[in-house]
C-alpha cells in the first residue's frame, strides 16, 4: 500500500542539505501554541535556526516579529523545506504549490494517508509523484518532523522541544514513529544524553530510513545510529549499510516492532509497515551486527556507552556500588546475562586492600567496606583502581541512597576520567534513587556522563554489548564442487523426486526403490540390505504416517512382503479413492540425532536456510538459527553452534556426531536455495539423520512456485 | 557466624510497640548534618514524630531546642527506644547501659559486627546476649534503621528523607539492606507510593525478616509485603508466614539476592547471610504463592498496582498509548511476557468505534486514532469503555510525549476510578518522556496513581502478576499404601541395595539378579526374559560405564555368558585391585523417557525431591522442578506440568506416557525423603524409564548420613 520505491537510493548529499536547510517556509505558522504550526513556529526560531524563516500565514503581517508571506507560492525565494501539517484534504494542493515554487524538501506531518486504507495510500502515492516530478523530495507523511541539533534546526512541534538548549551529542536516530523519536530524545536529555540528528521518517512515502541511516554513516557528528524500525523497505540496501555502517566504526542499533504477531499487527496499523519475518531479519541484523533491542531506553544507554569506546569488546564487568544489596543484585543480574563479574588482578587486589576493610576489596565494590571512614575521595579512588584492572571490560556504577551523593558521583566521574577528560573504560551508571540523587544526576549532566535510573537497562545493554563484541563478519559463500546449477522447474516434488534433487547437489540421501509388489519388495530390501524402511508413494497420501503408510526396522524378506501388502491395504483403506502408486524402500539410516534442514524464498531477503533441532526435540527446544542464502562453511557452522542442541552434535557425553557432514549438507541446501531464489519455494529436509560418521537426508519435500 | 536465633518467635504485640514508641532516645544525636546522629535527629523531628524524644549528648544544654539528657542512663524514664550509630567500640557498653535502664528496643546502625568476621559475630553475640537478658530487643546491627509513615516514626538518618512529607500507604518493605530500603522509598515516593512502615534489619542479630512480616500480616495499614532478602534465618517459619498472609489476602513480594553463585557471595559479604540454596527458596516461593523477583523497581509497581486489586487475575492487557509505535512496542512485550493482548468484546470494539477511525478503536488503543481531532475526552472515554471490557484483566497506560500530557493523565485517571474514586481494573502507567512528563506525573501523584517510567518494570510486574494468578495451594500429602515407614541407616548404598529401598516403598524397579558366573548369567537372564542389561557389581567401582562395565540389549544364552566374561574381564583390567562381587543381570525396561529422580536434605528446608528430564535432554534443557518432601499427587503431577519435557509426557505427538506412574513414584520417593530427612542423604533415581502403561527405575544410588 506504500508509495512506490525510489528507483535509485536517495544521494548523501541531498538528505545532508534537508537536514540543514537554509531557509524554511512554515505553512500555517501562527502564535497560537494551541495549534501545530504555532508551536512547530516557535520552536524553530527558540532553538536559534540561522536560516531563512517564511511564515506562510495569509491573515498576519509578521508573527513573533518576522515578517509573514500569504502563500507558499509568494516566498521571495524557493525555500530549500516547507512543513506543513494542515488537514489532509489540503495537502496535495500545498505540496503541488509547493514543488513549483521549487521547495527542496518537504516535511508532512499530517497522518491518514497509507496508514489508513487505500484510499489514503493512493492519495500519497499522488503527492509523491507530483513533487518527484519536480524534484523535490518528502519526509512523512504521519511523521513528526526532525530535530538536528547538530544544524540547530527543529522541525517539530513536540513538548519534549521546550527546554532552554538543545544539547549536542554523539547519536544519530531515525524513527519511524514520531512520538518514540520525541519521548527517546527528551528521556535522553535527562539522562545526559545528546543527538545529531533525529528524524521520523512516518509513513516513508518518499525518503526512507535507509536514507538517513547512510547519510548518519557519513555524517562525521555523529559516532552511533539508533533506528526505532516498524518495517523495511529495502531489504537489501538496509544489509549493505550495515556492512558501511561496520567499516564507517559506527554501531548501528534498532529497536523493531512486531517481534510479536500483536506486536507485528499494532505496527501496521500504525504506519503500514509490512513487518516481514522478524526471525529473518533478526538473523540478518545478527550477521551484520546490528545490535537488535526490545527497549528504547536501553537503547539510548547503550549508545551512549558506546559512542565512547565503539570498539570496545565487553564480557567483564566489575560493579562500584554504594550498597552491599544493590551490588549483590548487580553480580546476579550481570551473570544471568552471561557476563563475567571481572575477577580483579593481583595488582587490583593489593591497591583496593589499601582501602577497603579485609574481604571488602573483591568485586563487586562496595564503598561502605572501606577501611578509614574518613577517607574522602576513596570513591575517586577506587574508580581508578578499578578503570585501570585488566581484567575488567566495563563498569557498572550501582548508585542508592548515600550521604552527599553529589560529591560521590563527582568523585566518581572524575576517577574514571584520564588526563585528557576522556573515559578510561565503559562504563554504565545507574542511578536508583528518585528525586534524592537529583543532584548527583546534575552532576553527571553537567560532565556529560549518561546515566540510566533502571538496573534493568543498563544490564541489557551490557548483555547486548557482549553479544557484538563476539561478532565475526559472514565469509563469502563459494559454490560446493558437485552443487549442480540447475533450478528445478515450478512444481511440488515428492520425496523420491525432492531427494533427487537434494542428490544432485551432492546432499547425501538415503537409498531407495520404488517397487510395485510384495516379491519386488523383498528383493529391493535385500539388495539394499536390512532393517529398511517401507513408505507408501501416492501424490494423494500428504501425511504418510496417518494413515499407516510407513514401517521401519523391516528386518527379513518375510517381513518386507507382509509389509507391502500392508502399507497398501492401510492406504487403500485410509484413502479409498487414491492412486497409489508404489512402495518405497529405504535404508534405514541409524545415527544419534535428526536435525531438520529448511529453505524458502523470504518475502524481503531473498532466499534463505533454516537449522533446527528435529525429531522429539523439535518441540522442546526453540531451536532454529536461519541465514541468508548462500552461505559458508564457516557460517554454516554457526549456525549449527547456536543451536540448543549442539553439546550433542559437539559431543559433550562422549563422541562428537558428524558436524562437518551437516555443515557440508546445509552449504548445499543453501546453493540450492540461492539457485531457485528468484521464485517462492519451500524445501524441508526433515530429518536428517546425523551419526558419529556421516549424516544422511531420509525425507524432504520442495515445492517450487506459489 | 549470626547470633543464636531466638528460641521463639517475637510476639507481633512487641515489634509493633518498637515500631511506634513512646520515646526515643538518640544517642549521639547533636545540629551536625555530617554527622549521622545529627542527620538522624533532625529527621525525627522534622517528620513530626509525636513522642517524647531524649537527645544524648553530654557536650549541649538544647538540640533545636529540645533539652538533652548526658547519657542514655540518665533519661528520666525508661525510653522505649533507644538509636545509636556510635563507632563500633563503643556499641556494647551502649547496649549495656540503655538495656540497664529499661529500654524496650534499640536499633544499632554501626556495621562490621557478624558482617566482618568471627570477632565481629563473638562480640554481635555478646551483645544480643545482654540486650535479651533486660529484655531489650534489638534492630541491626549494620542496618539504616526504620521508616514508619503510618506512626510518624522516622528513626533514619537517609538523605532520601529529606522531603517536605512522608506518603503514608499500604505497603510495607523490611529489607536485609539499609541502602536498598532507603533508596526504594526514595524511588517510590517519586511514583506516587507510599509505605506503612519500612525496616532496615541489617546483620538480624536479635529481631529478623519474619518478625516483621508477622507483624505487617497483621496490621490493618498493610496491604502488600514487600522484603529484600538475602539469607532466611527461619525457613519453616518463613513458609509458614507465607500461608498466613495468603489468609490474610496479603500479596507478599520478594527481591532475593543470591541466585546466582557471583550474588550470592556478594550478598554473604554484605550481611554474612548464607543464601542457602536459591532453587530451594524459589521452589519453596513458588508453592507458597511468595512472588520472587529480580528488581526493586519491579517489586514496587506490582505491589502498587496489587495494594488496590489484591485478589485480581491478570492474564489479558490492553494497551492505551499516545504513539502507535509505543502501542505495538507493548503489544510485543507483553505477548513475549506469555500474557495475552485483550480481544475486545464486541460491546466494547462498538464503543471505541463511536471515537476512532475505522480499524483503528482496537487493542493497542493509540488515541492519535481517534475520529476527531477536537474530541477533547477522547482519552476519559477510552480509559472509561477498556476499563468496563470483560475480556480485559488489566489496563497498561503507555504514555509518550504528546500535547497536554497533564490533562491527558488527568483524563486517564478520572476514566479509570469509578464513583467511588476506587480504580475499576488493575492498572499500570508507563511515562516515557523524560522532564516532558513532569508535570503529568504530578497529576499522578495528585491523585494518589502510582506510575513507572519503565516499560520493563511494567511488563515484569504483568508477568508477575499472571504467575500469582495460577496459584494452587498445596494439597496435605498422605502416605500411599505400601511406602515403608523404615529410614534406612546412615551409609553408602549400592544400586542394588538403592533399589531394593526404593522397591520396599513401593517404586517399581527393574527385575534384577546377581551372578558369579557364565552359566549362572545365561540361565538368570534366560528366567528374566530377553533382552537383558548387564552391569559388573563392585564397590569399589563406581562409575560402570568408564570401565566397560555396563552392557545392554543382550539377546540370548551365548551373549549372556560371554557378556558375563568380558564384563568382569574388562573390570580387572580396569581396576586391578578391584573386589569384584559379580555381575548383575536384569531386566532390560525400553520407554519413550528417561526421567531423574532425586531427593536430599535441603540445609534450610529439609528433605526435598527433585525431578527432571534425564538422558540426553539432561544436557539441553535446564528441566529442574523442587518441592519439599513429601509431597502430593497432585502436586508431583505440578512438578512434571512445569518440566520443558512435559509436552512428551502429556503425549503431545500421539500417545501419552504413564504421568500417573511416574507421579507415585515421585510421591513415594519423597515419603522415603520424609522418612530419611532428620539427617543429611542423596538419593539420585538415573533413570526412571517411563513408557506409555508403566515407569521403572533401573538404576539408583542413595547415600544416608554425611
Amino acid at each position: 500500500m506504500n508509495a512506490p520505491a525510489p528507483s535509485a537510493p536517495v544521494p548523501v548529499a541531498e538528505v545532508s542539505q534537508l537536514l540543514a536547510p537554509r531557509s524554511v517556509a512554515v505553512i500555517g505558522a501562527s502564535e497560537d501554541q494551541t495549534k501545530f504550526g504555532g508551536r512547530l513556529y516557535r520552536m524553530l526560531i527558540k532553538h536559534g535556526y540561522a536560516g531563512t524563516i517564511y511564515p506562510v500565514n495569509p491573515g498576519r503581517e509578521s508573527l513573533f516579529g518576522i515578517k509573514t508571506v500569504p502563500s507558499v507560492s509568494a516566498t521571495p525565494e524557493a525555500p530549500d523545506m516547507v512543513v506543513m501539517a494542515l488537514p489532509r484534504a489540503k495537502v496535495k494542493d500545498e505540496i503541488a504549490a509547493a514543488a513549483a515554487r521549487g521547495a527542496r524538501g518537504g516535511i508532512i506531518i499530517t497522518a491518514k494517508f497509507s496508514d489508513a486504507g487505500p484510499e489514503g495510500a493512493a492519495l500519497e502515492a499522488e503527492i509523491v509523484e507530483i513533487a518527484r516530478a519536480h524534484g523535490m523530495r518528502l519526509i512523512g507523511p504521519n511523521c513528526l518532523g526532525i530535530i538536528s541539533p547538530a544544524n540547530r534546526v527543529v522541525l517539530c512541534s513536540s513538548p519534549a522541544l521546550d527546554v532552554d538548549a538543545l544539547p549536542v551529542g554523539p547519536i544519530g536516530f531515525v524513527s519511524q514513529s514520531g512520538a518514540l523519536m520525541a519521548t527517546i530524545f527528551d528521556r535522553a536529555l535527562e539522562m545526559g544524553v545528546g543527538f545529531s540528528h533525529c528524524v521520523s521518517v512516518g509513513n516513508q512515502a518518499d525518503l526512507e530510513l535507509c536514507d538517513f541511516v547512510e547519510y548518519l554513516i557519513e555524517d562525521p557528528r555523529t559516532r552511533v545510529i539508533c533506528t526505532y524500525i516498524e518495517g523495511i523497505k529495502d531489504p537489501r540496501r538496509f544489509a549493505e549499510l550495515a556492512r558501511r555502517a561496520r567499516e564507517a566504526g559506527k554501531p548501528w542499533l534498532a529497536v523493531k516492532a512486531g517481534r510479536t504477531d500483536a506486536g507485528s499487527r499494532a505496527a501496521f496499523s500504525h504506519t503500514a509497515s509490512i513487518a516481514g519475518s522478524h526471525a529473518v531479519l533478526a538473523s540478518v541484523c545478527r550477521d551484520e551486527n546490528i545490535t537488535m533491542l526490545d527497549d528504547t531506553g536501553t537503547m539510548i544507554t547503550l549508545a551512549a556507552a558506546l559512542a565512547r569506546h565503539p570498539d570496545a569488546r565487553v564480557e567483564t564487568v566489575a560493579v562500584l556500588t554504594t550498597s552491599g544489596g544493590g551490588g549483590a543484585l548487580a553480580a546476579d543480574a550481570i551473570s544471568s546475562g552471561g557476563l563475567k563479574m571481572a575477577d580483579f588482578a593481583p595488582a587490583t587486589r593489593a591497591a583496593l586492600d589499601e582501602h577497603y576493610s579485609p574481604g571488602q576489596g573483591l568485586n563487586p565494590v562496595d564503598f561502605g567496606g572501606r577501611k578509614f571512614d574518613d577517607a574522602a575521595d576513596v570513591s575517586k579512588v577506587t574508580a581508578e583502581i578499578v578503570a585501570a584492572d585488566p581484567n575488567t571490560d566495563a563498569l557498572l556504577y550501582a548508585i542508592t541512597t548515600a550521604p552527599m551523593m553529589e560529591r560521590l558521583a563527582d568523585q566518581l566521574a572524575a576517577g574514571m576520567t584520564d588526563d585528557q577528560g576522556q573515559s578510561r573504560k565503559p562504563a554504565f551508571w545507574v542511578m536508583q534513587p528518585g528525586r534524592a540523587a537529583d543532584r548527583a544526576r546534575a552532576v553527571l549532566r553537567e560532565r556529560g556522563i549518561a546515566f540510566t535510573n533502571h538496573t534493568g537497562e543498563a544490564i541489557d545493554a551490557l548483555v547486548a554489548w557482549h553479544a557484538r563484541s563476539g561478532f565475526v563478519p559472514r565469509t563469502r559463500p563459494e559454490r560446493p564442487a558437485g552443487a549442480t546449477v540447475a533450478a528445478p522447474a515450478a512444481g511440488q516434488y515428492d520425496e523420491a523426486a525432492s531427494k533427487a534433487i537434494l542428490a544432485g547437489y551432492g546432499v547425501p540421501v538415503n537409498e531407495s526403490r520404488l517397487v510395485r509388489g510384495a516379491d519386488e519388495a523383498a528383493t529391493a530390501a535385500r539388495e539394499l540390505g536390512y532393517p529398511v524402511v517401507m513408505k507408501i508413494v501416492s501424490a494423494d497420501i500428504v501425511h504418510k504416517s496417518d494413515v499407516g503408510g510407513v514401517a521401519v526396522g523391516i528386518a527379513d524378506d518375510a517381513g518386507a512382503a507382509a509389509c507391502y501388502r500392508q502399507i497398501v491395504d492401510r492406504a487403500r483403506a485410509a484413502v479409498p479413492t487414491a492412486r497409489i502408486d508404489g512402495v518405497s524402500v529405504q535404508t534405514m539410516a541409524s545415527g544419534k540425532l535428526e536435525v531438520i534442514v529448511g529453505a524458502r524464498r523470504d518475502a524481503q531477503f531473498g532466499p534463505i536456510v533454516v537449522v533446527g533441532a528435529g525429531g522429539v526435540l523439535v518441540e522442546l527446544l526453540s531451536d532454529r538459527a536461519i541465514a541468508r542464502a548462500p552461505i559458508a562453511a564457516a557460517d554454516a557452522r554457526r549456525m549449527l553452534e547456536s543451536l540448543s542442541v549442539w553439546p550433542v552434535l559437539s559431543g559433550y557425553r562422549g563422541r562428537a556426531l558428524a558436524v562437518d557432514a551437516v555443515v557440508d549438507a546445509i552449504v548445499r541446501v543453501s546453493w540450492l536455495a540461492h539457485d531457485l531464489g528468484s521464485q517462492e519455494f519451500e524445501l524441508d529436509v526433515n530429518p536428517l539423520i546425523v551419526d558419529v560418521d556421516r549424516c544422511v537426508a531420509v525425507d524432504a519435500r520442495l515445492r517450487v512456485g506459489a
